[in-house]
């Protein structure tokens, strides 16, 4: 097997099975698992400035590392459950966004809030 | 290349670049944008059954798809900034979580709340 | 002075004050605060069931009132510095949620989703 | 009754009751819809400087007060549905917080990343 996303979501699963926590891992528990993740993730970030968030000490970034880790293994394994697969929705939003902020208009714009993707 | 993230991660960075949007694209910023998102998604599921959240309807699922989608893409890109191999750190909490929770203690444990990872 | 949530952001703006933390405390970085704070109570409900969180043992609801209290120093604190009345704004919201459901029409509807506020 | 608090919890209990969606405002339920609301407030300064953060137009401080209005009902309801009173709760971080970064020591501090609570 070659998708890094696919080995990730086997193992998820392997870990869930051998420990009988299936149960534990419905859709619904697993959005809040990674709404709570993410949370400790925007912590990290809360009180730096712009410029320091971008150029972190390498003890934040470790742990920051840990957090996108953690963020990760949720976002796989619910994709998994739900049969979604992520890089494939995620390109389908980004061509969505391409479209919608076609690159004439939006260049250079004043804009105070561009979205990555609507 | 056939690392799929990573042809993502260089979709997202063209996508800023040809706009020339990377000045909003901090680390600080993309973890909110990536917090906002993750809110969207769990709303989906906040007043369903845990067995609700399993068997979704279809249009409730291509919502579910279109958040998932904008969860990776803000992930992607803000672990590209940072540097950060979002599956190698994802496989190295896990590492720790099979370590931590191994099987013969924690199989069929009636612990109420187990994590994935620590 | 008898509004107990004005009391709260005035210590909370003497707490800042005193320690010069005032230069931290942007709308911005409160709002991100404010995300990680629920981050950690919605971690509290993860794997619980709909009735376990309805019934929490005495250490649970101790952890969760201890977030419950975060959650509020920093929506005080960031409502404070928006001039936002943070019950006129909940009790307009509501007033809203009152007209667009209205009883005859929502009572014991077999709606999946209902939200409290539109 | 003087406790402005009280007042709309007792508002939040009987909207429910009238439309009987008691059973949708779960603990968990209402946490996850917490967390929702908490993304669209993030969400409206994800791309502003912290500057701007401070310096809202008044169409985007009229949406963020209404964030700010949903995101106090939740926590209201969430609150009242587990006996805990918001304002003690927050009060008792405080002093905690008051305690542990005592002003002597952290006055001034050039420490990047200080709590509001610990």
């Amino acid at each position: 097997m070659t998708d890094r996303v696919a080995e990730l979501a086997e193992r998820l699963a392997e870990f869930a099975r051998e420990r009988e926590w299936q149960r534990f891992h419905t859709p619904k528990n697993l959005a809040m698992a990674l709404a709570g993740e993410v949370g400790e993730l925007v912590a990290e970030f809360q009180w730096l400035t712009a410029e320091e968030s971008a150029d972190l000490d390498s003890e934040t970034l470790e742990r920051v590392r840990g957090e996108l880790g953690d963020v990760t293994n949720y976002l796989v394994r619910l994709a998994d459950l739900l049969g979604v697969d992520l890089l494939a929705a995620a390109g389908d939003k980004l061509d969505r966004s391409e479209r919608r902020y076609d690159v004439a208009t939006y260049r250079g714009s004043a804009r105070k809030a561009p979205p990555l993707t609507p």
